[in-house]
């Protein structure tokens, strides 16, 4: 088997002009970034609003191990199967980040004989959508202090500026920060910090963001800083909303490339899974609806924290109807979750298959309660046995599943016809009922309450008093009515990444709260969320450089 | 007259791929961004080599005034002028930084009649190129950091890391931080700060790199830190000019748009010009020179700075052999030069300007030093007089130069006609004899002191046995042979920036010294220098916004 870069290389790309052609955009509605990219453009865009939308699929995933789901990759199958049947299908994901491109080796095109291209120009720069955030975001930071530094009418309390700053790059040095030093002229000492950019919140209002009116209205709410009575300070107070939708204009387009097999593919905005929704942008989803029959996109992490934030806060904001959910599970992965260490999983286990099979079933039952049905994907590895193979399908008929085997990555397309044909069954049966989990009015607390105990299976959550008391100030501040973001590892239901399978009876403690009011939903902190990664002692950007073809080498 | 954005909007714009037909560009050596911008793909580059070059002009300027001298304008409108009279022609410019748009109003893309499109694009994001320069030096800070954090094999001193970071931004509060608060996870606290992404070494290298592996080489010789023995740490022993490469491959292809007039514009990279030699790339220059028969490019700031540089760091190190200069003048910065207060700078003042002239005087002698003509380019305003212009010409001619006046501002092209007939005479004159100002094999102080006494006319250098012994170490660690880069006041032939007209007798004070080993350059430092710069109090970013049209407003 090629490695992935060999198969990306040797893809044969189409000019992303014919890439559109399939979805009946016209060549003046693109905006080439080289002859494979292209942005959509907003008044084509526009015109689009009376169609009628396609069916959207979600692609989710059981709890992320070591031994790797591949979801992605699933989407990218799931899409060249659904483009072979005969299907006008689209799929959406997400932007990968470039900082942890240096740090730990791998790309996010995908992978196998399902994977995107130019895979190189969309790990790296790519039409310069994050770099834009990262502008806008800083643009933001900069105006706060310089409103501080000459007068500070606004009587901000500079000890209570709440926007950090961003950067696209795993550094370490400067999660905590002591800025303005040197004296007057830099401005008054203060704590600050930088998070890597898909933590922006700038990323999850574009990601959230239905056109340019609402991005800048949006970008207006975001609370920037508190005086000394809480009062809040808005970036719409700071007068930067304006020219930080301008530096988004472009950003705010999506992006169409093309799968190994010259499939349409929009990549489009990546914020965090965990202290923002994990998902692309609705203007992305709500573009490749309106042009495809069918839509397949995919949420962070496992669906425990990506298909209900998918749910209760995309689709719940953005009026998105879902039609039908695939759940990729790796034999290896449910083999971990049955206790298997990472070394032995391409032994056949199915004792232990059996066992962690659970961390499945919840997941399944779980999609449920959002009224949508839920195929399962076995994404095959060589590894796997037939006899594990018939466990998993066995226990998935059991909750009244299908579990369908995918060789998406040996075989592409061909690989995932028969999960494609079952997907399509799905959502032309007509049978999906979505609704969020929780309704709008219920108390921020509440709301928190009703996905620990529904989706995690806790039996309480705790919170300390001035974390409720918090809540209850932005309730009557009239943010009662948002959903709520958790943050929580996404290793387990629990907030204990080390509780694998379906842990019952545990407790979710929220530590923190923190309110994105321009996304639009409230942040639970359960446990330590690192905003800012950092680099391994041999980051993979050691190895990276051009060839002597002048090729890339090194990044996947 | 119509404002410099209102005329951009109402430019009737040509696909970029006809502009690159007017240099014999064909289309599949184009990589666009959008319709009317592309880059000059590398290989199309490299097929290049062995043509012949046409001939280089340089536009330069008196000193600096609040008056405002044109230099921009008056490239585009010569540039513009050479095609109108038959010439194939070209410009090479520089790319504008994005974070003073957000500062004090204006772009940087020409005005009037003579400017550079699409001009929005140009001043924010264009094709992503500063944003390239920013991870990747970025990039290089994080990895330096982390190899402390990890066991600093190399043994840096961790108090002489010299490599800060940058952001394309005006942000005064990031000039001077402590970095890695906050505990074990972050690394050691350090003093840390950052610099506008213009003043970042990788902005010099990459406009003074060959090709792709003349920038990884020189991107490896950057000096990043000291051990306490003072042995230099590079860049290449941290291992991240590979990646940094890769980062900055698109980034390293010169940008093609075009004038008002539909002539072709050449716009890649923008150093700044104390720090650095405040140049557009060598590659842009080059690439340009292969293509056309005329090539109009401009430095930085005034003739003693901008002029200098590009004559003793760029075409020295670049083999570039400049054969016209044009020297920017407006009666208004002449008539400051001679005392004249700013808001009166429209009154007719033959004596004063007659006493101004000394500036422009000085200017056209230096350049002579060089082996190279100049004439003198009047860049007309409405207010001024017939007596005034008379008066300029007449002291050019004294000189025995020429000065002529240029109209392009309000004229475009057919206002600049007979500066681009004198301008072709001297190319085609042959006569040219450019040389650098000085050997490489002086010494780095006697490299100051002969641009300090033949350029600025100053009496001496002072330095203190600090920054000569500095001098003295690079120079038997095998730095002796680079040229210097002075970062000094660009208002003045002195360090004194109220010393205007054509100061003499006066002392140059280096403070201190810096190597850019990578660029390949001394930087002595004459004065305060300032490389992140801050946001007034009301920021120009207030007043940028989307209007009802969806057209950007107030960013010019």
């Amino acid at each position: 088997m090629k490695s992935d870069i060999e198969i990306a290389r040797a893809a044969s790309m189409k000019p992303v002009t014919e890439i559109a052609a399939k979805l009946d955009i016209p060549g003046e509605a693109l905006q080439q970034y080289g002859p494979y990219k292209a942005k959509v453009a907003a008044p084509f865009i526009g015109s689009l609003k009376d169609r009628k939308d396609g069916g959207l699929v979600l692609v989710t995933a059981v709890n992320p191990t070591p031994a790797g789901e591949g979801k992605t990759t699933t989407t990218v199958g799931l899409g060249d199967a659904l483009n072979r049947i005969g299907k006008k299908a689209a799929i959406c994901i997400r932007e990968p980040s470039l900082g942890p491109c240096f740090g730990m080796k791998g790309g996010a095109a995908g992978g196998g004989m399902a994977q995107v291209v130019p895979m190189e120009d969309i790990n790296l720069h790519f039409t310069g959508d994050f770099h834009a955030i990262t502008s806008a975001h800083n643009l933001l930071a900069a105006m706060i202090d310089n409103h501080i530094y000459w007068g500070n009418a606004l009587e901000i309390d500079q000890r209570r500026v709440v926007w950090r700053r961003v950067l696209d790059m795993n550094d370490r040095a400067l999660r905590s920060i002591v800025s303005s030093l040197g004296g007057v002229a830099n401005g008054f000492p203060s704590e600050a910090g930088f998070d890597i950019t898909v933590a922006s919140e700038v990323m999850a209002i574009l990601c959230l963001a239905t056109d340019l009116a609402d991005l800048q209205k949006r970008l207006g709410d975001i609370i920037v800083a508190y005086r000394r009575d809480k009062s809040a300070v808005t970036c719409r107070d700071i007068k930067a909303d304006g020219a930080m939708t301008v530096l988004l204009k472009e950003a705010m387009q999506p992006n169409l490339v093309q799968t190994l097999e010259n499939n349409p593919a929009f990549i489009h905005g990546g914020p965090f899974a965990n202290i923002a929704h994990g998902c692309n942008s609705v203007i992305a989803t709500k573009t490749a609806l309106k042009l495809a029959d069918y839509v397949v996109t995919e949420a962070g992490f496992g669906a425990d924290l990506g298909a209900e934030k998918f749910f209760d806060i995309k689709c719940r904001k953005a009026g998105l109807k879902p039609k039908a959910v695939v759940i990729v599970a790796t034999i290896r992965a449910l083999k971990y979750n049955g206790g298997v260490k990472k070394d032995a999983l391409t032994e056949e286990n199915v004792a232990a298959l059996k066992k962690g099979c659970v961390n499945l079933g919840r997941h399944i039952k779980n999609v449920r309660q959002f009224g949508v049905t839920a195929v399962v994907a076995i994404n095959h590895f060589t590894s796997d046995t037939d006899a594990e193979v018939a466990t998993v399908q066995a226990y998935a008929e059991e909750l009244g599943a299908e579990a369908i085997v995918c060789r998406h990555w040996a075989d592409g397309s061909a690989g995932t016809e028969d999960l494609a044909r079952r997907v399509v069954e799905i959502v032309d049966s007509g049978t999906a009922q979505f609704a969020p989990l929780y309704k709008d009015h219920l108390s921020l607390f509440e709301k928190i309450e009703t996905v620990a105990k529904r989706i995690y299976r806790a039996d309480e959550v705790m919170a300390d008093q001035s974390v409720r008391d918090q809540l209850k100030a932005w309730e009557a501040a009239g943010f009662g009515d948002l959903p709520v973001c958790m943050a929580k590892t996404q290793y387990s239901f629990s907030t204990d990444p080390t509780l694998l399978g379906a842990p019952e009876h545990h407790s979710v403690a929220v530590r923190e709260v923190r309110l994105s009011a321009g996304a639009g939903f409230v942040v639970a902190i359960c446990g330590s969320i690192m905003t800012m990664p950092g680099l391994p002692r041999v980051p993979a950007a050691e190895g990276i450089g051009l060839g002597p073809d002048g090729e890339i080498e090194g990044l996947f």
